[in-house]
């Protein structure tokens, strides 16, 4: 044994908060001592206040905060959490196996307890192009690593839905594995939902509604709140009035008592509180405590929400953290009570990691290979070409929500001059393009609608889920300026104004996803980013990260891959041009 | 707790052996307490006799006993082997990471510890072309499993001793996961072996010498003797004469009491006892047991033999078996006494899985994906082929040795005729070549001499390291039929005669190198199929062995890969002809 700690414990198993003896023995909980006492002030506790298991995280991205494991440790670890569920397909998709070996590596730098997903789709879909793919052999054996404990989101539902044999084969390897299969089904519902169920898929976490939540929750899946940077669900799930109306629905209010009906209420109803995806400015504000504590303003049971991050993640990917209990990793975070809420220590492994305002470790810095193989970019490669020279059309464009990983499909009327598609800066129709940067060297070419970007380019190397290059612009020169700046800088976010003399960049060298940065270093030169990118009229929250899922082709409805236009309800390519209207002038 | 046993261990650690109740929780070894007694016949033992940690082959490749994994436990249980480390190099060369799944899972089914090397070089050289290719990447990731101990055998010594980043970075790999890495060094001496060793090499299965072994452990190797069915070290390496020899000199004699020096002589000197290479037949006859067994012939203390198996091998690769000791698996072989050595009981994670003969489970059959991509071949793909019609020419020939991997370059005169060089059975110089099976549908010639058949061809697709299709004959047409056979069946061993009316086939399904059957099956089959080849006038033990190794490169000193014959001491193709000795008739 190397140590004992004297504390009040959340005993999320038996719901009790009481003084205990904890033995530490090699970073795990050996044995758990109950102090008995009539009178708790007799206790001689070596901290005041109550001391819980470390949050986990069960679904989240890291490189969406745009740094590295080792930095995310300790960009989250002021806030409580000791683990995340992370989901690396963002840099397996850029650079496979390398790219995961990276993470974990990385990751085992810092005290803290990474579990990873084994990404099932990269890429993501057969309709686009990335710089690896993993075979159903592959992610068997990445299954079978101690530190992998799902199956990560199974994007692909229509390779689910149709049997691919692929993705049953990854289905299997996991049960085999006895490790639970995550599922990604945004607005999945009725006979489909039941059949993406019955593959064996347990979670979702892309409810953007109480009823579509509700739904899969009785099908028998648990549900991951989200609240992420760009996608943000948390309110339309937990409101207090929706559970309202649940329960007394539910359990038909007239044989509830009022105790009853008022003890109900105070139950969440769904299973974990999850982030996905964070940008640094974000994360930098506050990570799974800030959920905890919105979600028990709500009126939920404090540890009704807390279990939300620790006992329901614990049991269902069956970690060795996440509970006070014997066999379990000392991972803890002592707050002053379930009021304030204030995190004053985190412990990982029994050895205090943080407190008062203080981290006990650094992250190291990284170096690994990119992938940025295109020619450079002239402005014409920009150009959407028509076989008539004037004339009038209606064009496909993908209408942006902020906030929103949906985007809606929207028609709109566009000029055609000189043999191509004119953008509309004043109807806010802009160009959109993305650039393969897997050797492929090709350029698809789009419309879109809601940046209300006045003038230049805003371009990024994160691109879901193959993170090819994409751009947005009011024209072709500052869209390929921006498209060779990040190319010659292997990777990164990058604004371009021509006028404005704007040309501003943050680099992003490891996969063209992450950079050595701290949290708020990134944060700051993100901020920096989003104010240049506000001086030219936009007013989206992310920017960057609404940019970077518009080639998402799982999320509905109109997307952009390196292939073309994509329409993600059909599950297919479509042209830009839904008709000709008028034809002026077809000859020179 | 799930049970105790009472009974009579032996502590390698304290080199002692006395009664003890072993405590077992979930396979594992929870507490021991040792019976004080004076008299030891009044414990009451649950079971007579000496309870010995269960046996460990430290270096295998299961493949060559041509059986799965689940039946190689079931071959080897009922000698008292309960793990091996095996080295998967085999199937992953023809099947890549899907033949690493299929052995790890397979051996899964079955009551046995299979640890694992991570296959560090496939292909085994540059000079040859196999079903996958390991790159440093996906080794590490294999290495971050569990079941994997150890970075596989470095046969590519040029690659070490030139400093191949791949191979740097795969030993780098191992040494941050603290695994060892095993050597591969037959004949490397001098400076070379120094810098073998420097690279963090620490162990070696291919010493054929007394001198050649003591060389490497001195330089700080731990010492592999080898006891296979092709490679036989063991009377080399351990024999009384040369340990009395070394320890005379070694710690000066004339200092040395008689007594003293009776007790060293007593110590075996050397690290492991490994098989390395069994055929069904030699598997059916022993296994560790035997080697054991024979060394206390040799006078060396029983339980120093015994260490060699358990202790050594546990401490080096840091394995949770080989000792009976609190935390180690519950893996045990009880054995009557040391003079007699008779298996009673294996147990595995504290269950009996033998006992009176009796194995307590099965093995399950399986299918796996093959690659047989070639096309048919015919009599004329054999011709090695000259510019001139008729003649004489000094040709470089392989010429083999029984019971080793090595070979020896021969230069013999031969015919040509007919624009081709001719095979010279009297003199027992045939034909070989080596077919490439995965896509590339290439033939190379040579020629072998010492098989000594008088008619007919011998072709196997079991051939180190890369698996391509081997066979030697005494003419092509026999050849290319028994190549066909081997494609048609998608592997196996095989052996033809038109003129006698032979053909016969033992199928490898999984792979082309291993098959359903049980070791007794396999072996009868096999045994039929080496009295066909006696008959033909072959005297070798383990002819399809002995020609499998002849399309090992890294092994001196001639052998043939599918790209062309290849001298295994200067690392490089050569002709087969090395001089024209005259020229009869250059026209048609």
């Amino acid at each position: 044994m190397d140590k004992i700690i004297v504390a009040n414990i959340l005993d999320v198993e038996l719901n009790d908060i009481y003084p205990c003896e904890i033995h530490i023995s090699d970073g795990y909980i050996e044995e758990l001592i109950p102090i008995a006492t009539t009178d708790p002030s007799d206790v001689d506790l070596d901290f005041e206040g109550i001391l819980l298991p470390g949050f986990i995280d069960s679904h989240t991205h890291i490189e969406s905060s745009l740094i590295t494991p080792s930095n995310y440790a300790k960009a989250v670890i002021p806030y409580g959490t000791t683990s995340v569920i992370a989901d690396v397909h963002e840099i397996a998709n850029v650079l496979g196996i390398k790219g995961i070996n990276f993470m974990i590596e990385n990751g085992r730098e810092v005290p803290f307890d990474f579990f990873y997903s084994a990404p099932s789709c990269v890429p993501a879909t057969s309709f686009e192009n990335s710089g690896a793919i993993l075979d159903s052999e592959i992610v068997k054996l990445i299954l079978n690593l101690n530190e992998v404990v799902s199956l990560g989101e199974l994007m692909n539902v229509a390779g689910v839905l149709t049997g691919d044999e692929e993705i049953l084969h990854k289905i299997e390897s996991a049960k085999k594995l006895n490790k639970p299969v995550d599922g990604h089904a945004p607005l999945l519902s009725g006979e489909g939902l039941k059949q993406y169920i019955d593959a064996g898929i347990t979670t979702d976490h892309e409810s953007s509604s109480f009823d579509e939540a509700i739904e899969k929750k009785k099908l028998g899946m648990k549900i991951m709140v989200r609240e992420g940077s760009s996608a943000k669900n948390f309110d339309d799930l937990l409101n207090k009035n929706d559970r309202q109306i649940f329960w007394a629905n539910e359990e038909d209010a007239k044989n509830l008592s009022r105790d009853d009906y008022n003890v109900l209420v105070k139950n969440p109803i769904f299973d974990f509180l999850v982030t996905d995806d964070l940008n640094p400015i974000d994360l930098l504000k506050g990570h799974l405590d800030l959920l905890i504590k919105k979600l028990i303003e709500t009126d939920v049971f404090p540890i009704e929400a807390i279990k939300m991050v620790t006992f329901n993640p614990s049991k269902h990917y069956n970690l060795d953290a996440g509970i006070i209990a014997v066999g379990k990793k000392a991972n803890f975070v002592l707050i002053d009570n379930f009021d304030q809420f204030n995190i004053l220590k985190t412990f990982v492994g029994g050895e205090i990691v943080y407190e008062d305002g203080k981290l006990m470790f650094d992250a190291k810095e990284v170096q690994t290979q990119n992938t940025f193989n295109l020619s450079k970019k002239i402005p014409e490669d920009f150009n959407i070409i028509t076989n008539f020279k004037e004339g009038k059309v209606k064009a496909c464009v993908i209408k942006v929500r902020d906030g929103s990983l949906i985007t809606d499909k929207t028609i709109k009327q566009l000029d055609v001059k000189d043999y191509t598609i004119q953008e509309d800066v004043s109807k806010d129709i802009l160009k959109i393009a993305v650039v393969n940067r897997y050797g492929g060297d090709t350029v698809a070419n789009g419309f879109v609608k809601g940046f209300k970007i006045k003038d230049g380019a805003i371009a990024s190397s994160v691109a879901h889920d193959s993170h090819n290059i994409i751009v947005i612009g009011t024209n072709n020169y500052d869209m390929a300026k921006a498209v060779n700046h990040i190319t010659e800088s292997h990777g990164g976010l990058v604004v371009c104004s021509r006028k404005k003399e704007i040309n501003e960049l943050l680099e992003l060298p490891i996969g063209g996803l992450m950079c050595n940065d701290d949290v708020s270093t990134v944060a700051f030169k993100l901020k920096n980013l989003h104010n240049i990118i506000k001086l030219l009229g936009c007013e989206f929250e992310s920017p960057f990260m609404t940019l970077s899922f518009l080639s998402l082709l799982v999320i509905p409805s109109l997307k952009l891959s390196d292939e073309g236009l994509f329409d993600s309800e059909e599950f297919k390519f479509i042209d830009i041009v839904e008709e000709i209207i008028e034809i002026l002038d077809n000859k020179d």
